[in-house]
């Protein structure tokens, strides 16, 4: 794992005529991936390594200025994914919920600004004291059913996140897809979606059966991979496995959500000191190349 | 937190005629709440609060001489509720197969020798290298077809217990209760049955349903307790949090078993580093009064 970035990426040849090869057409690069390269940084190694796609996040994004962002990716060619994320939407107070619905508003604005048609939502934990999830999940079907169509307005589409269980009190109460789904489901699809991720799923033996259910109703808006490794760090936020690392088989969840229809690009999201301590350009021709392994093209 | 022994804990007056008060009846404490106590110390701390109920654990009990550790138990008039831990029942190397079961009949065997009639079962993580779920479920499922018979004539039932999804890979592949139930349906409830952790469980909205089928199958073998608190500690192991402290409503689960028919001992277990530097008969006083408080009689 200290792949210089000199090193070849299999797949990874740009022919300026036809694009990126096969092994890396679907490749996404989630920002977060690399949070260490600043947004010029990253583009660069995208146009260097031949990656076609990345996810963004808004912070960085704002940081740099949403127009400056939106120019700078579009004139290098890059498909912008998604943009991550909106969400937090379990509060009870009044004020913080419409303060939670106004910024989730400008996060459709910037997606449909940054040129994606994808806004990924984590939808926030319990509120400090609360005991309670099901009224929780169903504040965030309140919040939908305000924010979808304003979505919908600017060519967005809202696509819930279940995270794995261990984050449902400070994260995010939908821990499965089917509960993604159950609140999706309220709303078209056009709307609202869920973003399937093998991190926060590939526990769960009814997943496979959920992934056909989102594809059948085209809810699959977005589809992430990392790979589980233990132990997990303190917080276990940033403890995401690079691909092949762990216990997860990339080309299995590949075949489940391309059996239920998905052929959109594929995201790699990892959350992981140890590669935000690396290099971020020999960070991505390392995930870049683990793509390639582990993911059909 | 830092309740004295001698405070008083409601519910605890122990009467030498009927027993303990109505609070603390159903109360047990599993031994890993209080390791820092020596098996005696623990049932002398349980006779001066009134405790009814323990759950003892295989490597302290095999220390101390399981024939020694029955009877000190039973001369302090102590129900054992459980031994933890029977499983890891996920190897494919047949010599580690072999050694599983046989260490297995040695619990069942000192299940029996200490009078309880649950052992509680954590099935096992991934094998080295491996990437396969379903095959390490299905091998507990062979383990259990052997285990099974062998538990019913030395009256003890076994108890799957699904651990949270975050131990899916390096501790127990059974994440679920359905999943649970999925193997434990496969043989007689007097053999087969499931532990229900509140810690565990929590965050599943299908658990409730999952509880009331395995009511109506005599499957719910025992009912333990623990908060859910974060941040968690790394590895995740031992930062289950004391009752009240968290975000489970103790109550709601309670009624979820009462529904299904459960009326057995409840059992807290803590893995808690903050709690095991403490003087553990405080902390069992604490745990007994933080019991009557999350708990209805």
């Amino acid at each position: 794992m200290t792949d210089a970035v000199t090193e070849p990426v299999a797949g990874s040849a740009t022919d300026p005529v036809t694009g990126p090869a096969d092994g890396l057409a679907r490749f996404s690069i989630n920002q977060m991936t690399v949070r260490q390269l600043s947004l010029p940084e990253l583009v660069d190694a995208c146009r260097d390594l031949g990656v076609p796609g990345v996810g963004l996040w808004r912070e960085p994004v704002q940081a740099y200025g949403v127009g400056a962002a939106a120019k700078l990716v579009r004139d290098a060619g890059l498909t912008v994914t998604t943009l991550c994320r909106g969400g937090f939407l379990t509060a009870v107070d009044p004020a913080e919920r419409a303060a939670a619905l106004a910024d989730n508003r400008r996060a459709v604005d910037e997606a449909a600004a940054l040129g994606t048609d994808t806004l990924v939502l984590v939808s926030g934990g319990l509120p400090a004291g609360s005991k309670d999830l099901r009224g929780a999940r169903e504040r965030i079907a309140d919040a939908l059913a305000e924010l979808g169509p304003y979505a919908e307005e600017h060519g967005v589409r809202l696509a819930i996140e279940p995270l794995h269980p261990m984050f449902a009190s400070d994260r995010c109460v939908v821990s499965t897809l089917a509960q993604a789904l159950d609140l999706a489901e309220r709303f078209p699809a056009r709307q609202v979606g869920v973003t399937v991720d093998t991190y926060h799923v590939w526990w769960d033996d009814t997943a496979p059966a959920q992934i056909a259910r989102a594809g059948a109703q085209d809810r699959i808006h977005t589809f992430q991979l990392a790979d589980w490794t233990t132990p997990l760090p303190e917080g276990v936020l940033n403890g995401r496995g690079q691909l092949g690392d762990g216990s997860i088989d990339m080309r299995e969840w590949q075949g489940y959500v391309e059996a239920a229809g998905y052929t959109g690009p594929i995201e790699v999201e990892l959350f992981n000191d140890a590669l935000w301590a690396r290099d971020g350009r020999e960070v991505l021709a390392e995930t870049a190349r683990r793509f390639t392994e582990n993911v059909r093209p």
